[in-house]
């Protein structure tokens, strides 16, 4: 019997949304552009770009200066680990340790263990509780004055536990009130509203393809006056924080993707809550 | 009247050649895939990324493990900078200093001088002659054995300017044995045999929108035994030279579009000369 196969694996990628496919297609064909040029082809690339940084912005409840659009989470997350926390060491004195959970992805955990290397910081890994889950006590343990970054996944990419985003930002900004705090959210989009996320941390990563969107694209909320050093320096776009020209039709199909993503979490979030 | 408008800005960006945009096209919708992991839509997208892998090396003159695939032209500049100085600086007592010209591009200007700045390494500026082309004699002057890393674009952005690489390259492995010779042939590909280039550095950047393939994707060639720590960690993808979830459309369509190029460019080649 010719049985009916079923793509259960939407943690590691998705497909990409018939929407955000036709959203692409006009970008990579007539309409190409280099948003950073000054002629009118640059302009339309311009705007087309600006318009999927006000929608991304909107829907992950930041302001659009703060959007970082990326290449996706992984440099995201690396992004926030190393550049967030060379832009704490340089308001102050040197701060001599970082802080994150032992469950994080390989994207942040080997970035901060290569930072603790480079700089000779001390890594703290927070080991979460049998159930998958951070106790705010164990991580208020760690979460001492001289910390200059705490990293806490929002949604683990292997169990999919949700961790108290709330409850552990106000133990680090208790404990370590120079920490940047930084949340990887590269699965947590389809499940949880990123505005919470975005309102309790510094810093968030995403990630267009575990949601609908294209391979190769992502995003790093950078919330308010949280200083970032860039890992890829050239060209100054993304006010300085993401040198690289813009890869427009792939930011344009993750904010129609993370639209639809959006309308639909009422329905994805009660199915989960059914389990 | 009416006029047609001639876009002329092709050093900024191209449009992209159908048969790239066709050959991305079915990596978007149905053939989708995380090429890490180990089911049968994994697998597929794997061999998709290896075939791209196996034809981009072929027109670079590299052998597929040499082919870092990036984000574009500004990471793979960055981690050509980074990551190539932190692996000399691995193999024998710190390098002191960096060389450069004066003309590069930001994406690796920038980079030297950041990495300086880090690093208290001297950066030495080689300038170009009033002509636009690096004098070797100039050359020598900077290359001295303390040097670490040499960075000499292939061809300028802006005056289009092509440099002696060979005799470029001899002066840097005559002066500065240690030194990792990186050059950024973004602007080259179209015009240049990149397998000349390639035989003459370590590192060669390339980035997909400058020859009829999309934005938001590059590749490093990373030569030999050239070691090169990496910018972005995680999941140890492309050797764990460069990690990050694969862009399978990206490199497919990059691999088309390089193909594609390097048939049209002895004619390309010949226009240029009759100037």
């Amino acid at each position: 019997m010719e049985g009916r196969r079923t793509y259960l694996d939407h943690a590691a990628t998705t497909p990409m949304r018939a929407g955000a496919i036709e959203a692409m297609l006009p970008h990579l064909a007539g309409r190409f552009g280099n948003p950073s040029g000054a002629h009118a082809e640059a302009r339309r690339a311009r705007r087309a770009l600006e318009d999927a940084r006000d929608r991304t912005a909107a829907l992950l409840g930041a302001d659009p200066a703060e959007v970082v659009f990326t290449s996706g989470g992984t440099e995201a997350d690396n992004l926030a680990v190393a550049g967030g926390w060379e832009a704490a060491a340089a308001l102050g004195p040197p701060p001599r340790a970082l802080v994150c959970t032992a469950m994080e992805h390989h994207a942040v955990l080997h970035a901060c263990r290569a930072l603790a290397l480079r700089t000779g910081a001390e890594l703290r890994e927070v080991r979460p509780g049998k159930d998958g889950i951070v106790d705010p006590g164990a991580l208020a343990e760690a979460c001492t004055p001289e910390v200059g970054l705490v990293s806490v996944m929002s949604v683990n990419n292997e169990i999919g536990t949700v961790q108290p985003m709330g409850a552990l930002a106000a133990v680090v900004r208790d404990g370590s009130p120079r920490a940047v705090l930084h949340t990887d959210a590269v699965q947590a989009v389809p499940w949880l509203e990123v505005g919470a996320l975005t309102a309790a941390a510094d810093l968030v990563a995403v990630s267009a393809h575990k949601f609908g969107g294209p391979q190769g694209v992502g995003a790093l909320v950078v919330r308010g006056s949280t200083g970032l050093s860039p890992l890829h320096r050239g060209g100054g776009q993304e006010r300085e924080r993401r040198s690289g020209t813009h890869n427009v039709a792939g930011v344009v199909a993750m904010a129609v993707a993370l639209s639809a993503t959006d309308a639909e979490r009422p329905v994805t979030a009660a199915r989960v809550a059914r389990r």
